[in-house]
């Protein structure tokens, strides 16, 4: 069956607690998964580590590796880009592991355009009431940020529907897991398993005779 | 999110296990799923009950459910009629339950033309070999029946890649979870949930104010 890993784009609302929900994925399944870390030109905060947040990386080194096409997909956001090196998710799909990225919807459809394959995840709260509510929650955003973000929100809402799934993340526990039987799921797409339809069909063709 | 069974149809090679599987996938969960029952015209055999195993009925009976458009679909094999009622498919349908459909690929493809969110399942054992030791294994048939099994197989296999998803049944306990588990990440395709998009965008929306 399929041994090649998949790739697999998470996007979701600010506040949808995907975050979490990937941490608690990658920690429970560690061989499974594999997380693409993003290059970026901006500068390290307090407690980031080159390769584990970002590959941090100058402007200049940036711009080679845009040249040079060494990015699956990049996005520049006011003064700083952001990118996802194509090499690291080249190397782990052909290990075998699903490699996930957490980008935006214009990434996101940009990879699928590219790369037909991949498997575009939305993380969505059960209702935007729920969205608000865990905002507001946080007890640290004044609610001009929480405006925004909901403002935000509305704007990711808009592409939604060219997600291929969508988690529905109530609970920490069951949205891992029902996240891990999508993916599990989708190893077993036909399209998926070309090869392994057409050697069985030889080997029946085969015993025939 | 997505509350409307799904229609779901398995079919799979002869020995591939498929009705031990699904009779362990309806036990585990009787609440979940519905097993369609088919109309046909041939005689009820020791141990059948009429609406458990199929509803017997008549040539002129059958006839009559095929001009009033009751069967969603039907096929003729030698001199006798098999059908899938459309009345009880429906209704389990909008109780929310999932229908299993067990039919050949003929049948399996007319109705996902009908009716495109069909969900396709083909159950395979893991290779081309381990389907003729089955075959072999149950000490039941002739070499001649095992011979023409292989070569019904083989027109089986033709259309594999026109089905959604491949259930490799090696261990029934692995197979059933893993149906189970395609089947619930079904529920969550986006284009199953349209609805849901529509609502949360509009709250979303309703918000922002």
């Amino acid at each position: 069956m399929d041994e090649k890993g998949i790739l697999i784009v998470v996007s979701g609302f600010s506040g949808s607690g995907k975050g979490t929900l990937m941490k608690e994925l990658l920690a429970r399944y560690p061989d499974t998964y594999a997380l693409s870390v993003s290059a970026t030109t901006r500068a390290p905060r307090e407690g980031e580590a080159d390769g584990r947040e970002y590959f941090f990386v100058s402007k200049d080194e940036f711009e080679k590796m845009i040249a040079k096409g060494e990015l699956i997909e990049y996005a520049r956001y006011v003064e700083n880009y952001y990118g996802t090196p194509r090499d690291y998710v080249e190397k782990q799909l052909e290990k075998g592991r699903d490699v996930i990225l957490e980008i935006e919807i214009q990434g996101a459809l940009s990879i699928k355009k590219m790369f037909p394959d991949t498997l575009l995840l939305f993380v969505t709260p059960p209702c935007a009431e729920e969205l608000r509510n865990r905002l507001v929650g946080r007890g640290t955003e004044t609610m001009d940020v929480i405006q925004s973000r909901m403002d935000r929100a509305c704007e990711e809402a808009e592409g939604m529907e060219d997600y291929d799934y969508l988690i529905v993340n109530d609970s920490l526990n069951r949205c891992v897991e029902e996240m891990h039987a999508i993916i599990r799921g989708e190893h077993r797409k036909s399209s998926r398993n070309r090869e392994f339809i057409q050697k069985i069909k030889q080997d029946l063709e085969r015993l025939k005779h």
